[in-house]
């Protein structure tokens, strides 16, 4: 049993899943759970869970191109859980990007569960299904930090309640400072609200989705949604500051966590806009890196396999 | 840490928490999740399982009086489920009260965990705050069933993916029929949707709630929304067919099960309207058993202490 074989089987009997959120009217609505020891451990301060919990959700709104208004909150609660805490934390991030929890659920369970539906508003949703041969292909901010800060918390850094990042002994000054920043973007990801609001004004972007599960798996989603393929140029994709030259000593294959490190929640999307004229009108930068195609999915011409997460790998 | 100090903290926190969905506009949602050995155990049939998590949300959307509209369904998944039936029960339960799932989020997990969001429309939501001093408290149908049914499963009695009953050896014809029946009646709750409905219409119908934790707290819930007491009288409470004569010889403590069992889905309102008013009106039996008052909720002219379910006790 694979994740895919699972999605196939839910699409055939629940045909409107399918895109990082529903569409129902003009309101787009998703879910997501974060499960302890799954999807994260208690190294990570309860506050970067509690905070990643909802940015996930607002990543998916920011895909459909959607404004978020109302979350509800499902809490799963282990006795080593500051419940009170945990409810000030989420609603401190809730109200930091303007949205308000309205309602929720609470249970016992033996691990942390964080469940929640996030909802927004658009007038034009973004669908993963819209992308057209011809297109340019679009990611929305430098790739990389995500799966790096994993890889170092693996590998005996931490982080405290303040974001105060700890090393292990013997890591020189750079790659603290490039190894912190990585871990900060890895636990306290900030999801693209503003640009799929501005996205979703712009009739020339034709598809979109989050880089929830790596670049190459969510790439490999738009394509399939699409019916397209897509050539992707490895020297375009945008890599997080100081990533070959503070990373690779580190042990970080940069390769793989800008290709398919999962948790980016940066934005790919496609466009008939060319890339400055995109940004021109974003009044921010974006990186094409690449073309949709009729079929196959390419990197410098060989093929990308999906490689970043599977949720039942 | 008890339910009770947390829902205060919620409340102060998210001050729209408190009625058993949260209204949005012209919508109102809900959200409950069930974990795997804290809410059922694998002794609960698959099928049972996925139809009460439905369930249990469809109840709250009848308790806000309104018409369920969509749900979005997030799975955390153990390898002893099979997904692809877990969806397809999830499906046909969906069908069956007209309701779609529109999304929802896939993950692994040790326990089974499966948390749903529903939502509904309807002009006229029905709060837990709206009782007054005078109105009269009503239960939409016998009580009782859940409780004893729950008890039953605890007592060795066992049920299959069809719905057949096992009783241990040596249980009378007659109270093997009354033990399915609870036992079915535990494992399949049947929301009272049309009527919430039915009650939104009727402007003299003043508050509601689903008695999911048990007629004694629940009612406890609506008082102090309500700002009001109330009183009950044992003997107007109806009870589901045969509790006493078969239910006390199989061990079944019935003033228990009545006042205290839980995840009974029955709605519990207030209305200024008599009961054959109001059931006439309904054209079903609605079942009057006390009344609303200043201060205090008394049984028989005692204090009735919420004894129900608590999900941190």
């Amino acid at each position: 049993m694979n994740e895919r074989e699972i999605v196939e089987h839910l699409r055939r009997v629940f045909p409107k899943v399918g895109d990082d959120a529903a569409v129902i009217g003009d309101r787009v609505v998703t879910n997501d759970m974060l499960i302890e020891d799954v999807d994260f451990t208690r190294a990570i301060p309860l506050k970067f869970i509690a905070r990643k919990s909802l940015a996930s959700n607002l990543s998916d709104i920011a895909a459909m191109g959607a404004t978020p208004e109302w979350a509800v909150v499902a809490l799963g609660l282990p006795p080593w859980v500051d419940v009170h805490r945990l409810i000030d934390d989420l609603a401190g991030a809730a109200a930091g990007h303007g949205i308000e929890i309205v309602g929720g659920d609470l249970s016992r369970a033996e691990k942390l569960v964080i469940s929640i539906t996030a909802a927004g508003r658009t007038s034009r949703p973004l669908l993963r299904s819209g992308a057209r041969p011809g297109d340019r292909l679009y990611v929305s901010r430098p790739l990389g930090a995500a799966g790096a800060g994993l890889q170092l918390l693996q590998n005996g850094w931490t982080i405290d309640a303040n974001g105060e990042v700890t090393p292990p002994s013997g890591v020189a000054y750079a790659q603290r400072e490039f190894g912190a920043a990585a871990i900060r973007r890895h636990v306290d990801p900030e999801p693209e609200v503003a640009l799929g609001i501005a996205l979703s004004a712009i009739g020339e972007v034709t598809s979109c989705i989050d880089i929830s599960d790596g670049l190459s798996t969510d790439l490999h989603h738009l394509c399939e949604a699409s019916q397209c393929g897509a050539v992707v140029e490895r020297d375009r994709i945008p890599v997080f500051p100081d990533l070959e030259r503070n990373g690779v000593p580190l042990g970080i294959d940069v390769a793989r966590v800008v290709l398919h490190g999962g948790e980016e929640y940066a934005l790919l999307f496609t466009s008939s806009l060319r890339e400055s004229e995109l940004s021109g009108r974003l009044g921010r930068p974006v990186y094409a890196i690449g073309r949709i195609t009729d079929r196959d999915v390419l990197l410098d011409g060989k093929p990308l396999q999906p490689r970043g997460w599977d949720h039942f790998a």
